[in-house]
């Protein structure tokens, strides 16, 4: 055995990635000149029209933020009432992982988590919220948003057809379709879908459009279907700090992203990994929580062979009770699966 | 005249600028490998600790933000109740240029604007504001926080010795002391003083220091001096959505703008070309506002002539009633100046 | 002279009266038998119909609270968004002594205090205001709400026409229009206006219905002459803790306000001891800081003259520089004024 | 059967019932004179002095407000931090029926439902949501406050050991206690506890003192054990609106409340109320949902019979799924529970 094949291998979380070359070049293509400030410049007014082509939906507006957290709690504040609440899978990173954020943002709103199979809601799951609720009852926080995450928090995909049947269920009682995309493009691949397929085209409202996992710097997006929802996004964001100076730079990230493919090529590299590390695993007999549709994976290895995964130089995020969360990137090859996959053979096999 | 002389000539803002090669390079060398998200990475640690040998504070604590709006008004809201009130004069960017941000995350503080010669905040405006106050009573918003803008919004700079100054009569009645140095370089190189003399050492809870309009890509930072402020910051900060994920990028710009005096030779530049603009302004007999100790000045130079400098390719701001802001930024060359002067003359001459 | 002459007089402000015989008969009549909580009875809905006869206006909806504050900010946080500003006098009470009641419920809104003669705003006030806005821009809150406060906190009176010439205005830049009538009925009496000329009619959009200072035991109440405002508030007020659950006693005691004229009959009484007290200060040569057209009265007469006044057992608020404030209510009698002129004489004349 | 067999029997809430007698005298009483408005009469002084005795507790404070929800919602606002969350029983009145107010006060503050056995937290309950807590991360609201609700909204009681266990352990996490007694008289009586017990003394930092669901007229109130939380609640209250003007009508019952323990007379009769109608609807057969150990019951009988319940003239809450909600009041009579039983034993039986 090699000394590299100690080397540590990075499966923590597509954060931990790099930024992709291509995304590199646009940000030194981008610094030539001046450039007004605050969402004046040409490459903002660029992604704006290539938002709208690439969702296929003429009135989309885009607002690049910094995080994820930023692009779902300020999209969920212009669509959710102070007295409002929003619905999602109890595992939904907006109820479990941002702390509070849509509160803050929304001046009061609660998060109510669903549960679901799959890591999703499903019709009968939202059903049955709304059959519990005491509509227009000013006790009770009244649900005015349903948001789905897409891929989930454990690697599930919604297929177009559920997230099209949620939004319609959602419509029927006036509330409003948010989509967390922060691993968008590997649900995009994952299906084969269209971009507008799954966003504004399946009813979706406002949705985050994630590019920071998928080798962008320091810029993921909202991307407002409903341009009444974009009017209050230009005062949201400001006020909260939200709007980048020198947006060009945002900007340009999202154009060289957006172009000719690159981010679901990004994301097909990822999920190709995982394909190939849950595959690998599954033969060694390994119980994984879902089935691994993108880049994400699960399995209860127990706790010793958690430990000797990590001591076999695996970077990976251990979830408790034995089990592991793997993640791969734009970044992983195919070798550091293999190299993977040996190392867990020695563990597991 | 050759054609250049009719380009266009950039004063409108230091955000307008471009990205300092040294962070363009800064940029490049981070994105070597993996690395920890959300701050747990070697880069954001080695910031933490140039920022306390930088501002002499073994204590100090540093966050970086997108923006100089997060990076006020989160600061702001953890040195302020939600019941009291934030005294600053009555031009400070916080009062009217963040859209009500720091009333956001506070949870409702109110913002109070004071009158004071220069732009600037005076011991008797603050004592005013003191004498006016009906101290422990429930209908009024209480006195917090006493915060100046250094460089001012109008482009002059307090000494330290006036920082030190107000901070100590906040501090006699229990208010906490911010600053705004979204241009704290600028402020510097203007006073030479050193870093920790305006901030830490003039008795400064924490302040903003800015890097956007001065080199940076995409960051902004706060930072705190009292270590009790940056305990509640690691919290405001998440759940504003003000955390980037792929922090490292956020602080190896902040790295490369602190190391070996960047920021100041940066800055030293900008405030030259002011110089260099403002003397020749007034030899040209233009009236300016205000003495410009940094790098922006602002004169009243009538409609027609503002017209007509904008025609002569010059790109500012109007201020209304015939006033005019130039900005010069790390970008302005003396040959930009020189012909900044040439078109002026022809115009005000 | 007798002991009595030295018995204090009450005259620090109409919240310090008691409650009107009336109104404690209608809370006994309340007291019979039970009825359902959070306004489900029978009086509430009595109330309902009665200020839509009294404002003569059918889609008027009342909703008692428990205080002024409460009244004007909640009405104030349905009518302008998170990023807006309301506009107001400058020494409007939601300005100067809410502490930041209407910032907290509209999740961050701002209030700009404009100046203005005779403690009230004009247009050509509104009119600055509004020239000097960037409507648009969201580094600066919108103007979103144009609030009077009739009577003024200085006693001073809206004209019928000046009401409806402030809310023309507002609504001509899409701005709601707010009026704060904690001491609504004062300013019908004096104005002899119709209640509805002075409010829906008017152009109002929602306003406070003032009952305590004017002898009630608990209660004031928001009136909505918008009924989208109405149902927004049927969620503000209950998260705001501003839903009683015997709701039926606070409606009991707008019922009996309302009925027959008692309200004004009260305001009538507090008018007339102000008409005579002002009379006979002027007559002593005192000077006023405006022409008292309600119930209270502002006078210049020097520090040591504020003091014997008190030492001569008058009760009232010095409001610094020799400023004294009396106000007269529903209990006041004319032997009461009579007597506060004898002791005034004895210091001032 | 007579005529008044038919007649309906009051059960659905206390919120329904009367004002007692002593309290209605009370008011009557502080009708002489005038006095200072907002706290500053001798009544509400007299009112601090009393609770310090009645809860044994010299540094206590109490403050009125209108309901049970501004007397949750503020105190926690008050304990909890805007990244907080508040531990609770997922049953909780906090959790389930005050439309978010907690998030409201608190600037963002999230709530926590557990689940729990009784319809109570236990100390295991509590550890585990403690053991599943990343302390200190960001990404997850912080728990900050345990709050307990004695007796609960299904009617049993905590013991004092009970309260005392998980203050205990809340404290030893840091976390601050909180107990929503808008019952709390009719557990002191359920329990034969003194009200210190309960509270104060049992590590409990504030809580809810009702009074309006057992006999008072227009109050609750917020009783602080821990004066830096009273500190905040004077600002806290009076920018939410919920400092009544005329406070000595507010404190005027609450002092008839406790004096002479009028409080825990009237809680016994509704406790013996229920225990008398508990019994008969066991006898009857009928499945109890807990043991109703105050003066509130679920009962299990059935969609049929809770609608020929209804018809037979009993007022109730249904609650879905054929269980009913019976609570009796101060003024609930043992004829009144022989008549329920009556009617109950004609459906039951």
């Amino acid at each position: 055995m090699t000394t590299s094949s100690r080397a540590p291998i990075e499966l923590r979380s597509d954060n931990a990635a790099g930024v992709a070359p291509q995304i590199m070049a646009a940000l030194a293509a981008a610094n030539e000149g001046s450039a007004l400030a605050y969402g004046g410049d040409a490459v903002t007014a660029q992604l704006g029209d290539l938002v709208r082509e690439v969702f296929d939906h003429p009135q989309a507006q885009v607002f690049p933020v910094v995080s994820g957290t930023a692009a779902n709690s300020l999209a969920l504040s212009a669509l959710c009432p102070p007295w409002g609440s929003v619905l999602c899978h109890e595992t939904a990173h907006i109820f479990t992982n941002e702390g509070g954020a849509t509160s803050l943002f929304s001046g009061g709103a609660v998060m109510r988590g669903l549960s679901g199979a799959d890591y999703k809601l499903h019709p009968a799951n939202l059903q049955r919220a709304f059959d519990d609720t005491l509509w227009g009852d000013p006790h009770h926080s009244q649900p005015s948003v349903v948001s789905v995450t897409c891929p989930t928090d454990f690697g599930t995909v919604y297929s177009v057809d559920e997230v099209q049947a949620l939004a319609a269920q959602a419509r029927g009682r006036n509330l409003r379709m948010h989509l967390d995309g922060a691993r968008l493009a590997n649900a995009l691949v994952a299906l084969g879908a269209a971009p507008a397929a799954l966003t504004c085209a399946a009813g979706v409202d406002a949705f985050s459009l994630g590019a920071t996992k998928n080798g962008a710097l320091s810029t993921d997006a909202i991307v407002c279907c409903d341009p009444l929802v974009a009017d209050q996004l230009v005062f949201r964001l400001k006020r909260a700090g939200h709007v980048a100076s020198k947006m060009r730079y945002q900007s340009a990230q999202l154009v060289a992203y957006l172009t000719d493919g690159l981010w679901l090529q990004l994301a097909q590299r990822a999920n190709d990994a995982m394909s190939m590390l849950s595959a690998g695993l599954r033969e060694l007999g390994a119980e994984l929580l879902a089935d691994p549709q993108a880049n994400m994976l699960f399995a209860r290895v127990g706790r010793q062979a958690a430990t000797a995964l990590a001591d076999a130089g695996l970077l990976f995020y251990g979830m408790g009770d034995g089990v592991v969360r793997f993640v791969t990137s734009f970044q992983t090859t195919d070798d550091d699966i293999a190299e993977v996959l040996r190392r867990a053979a020695a563990v597991l096999g």
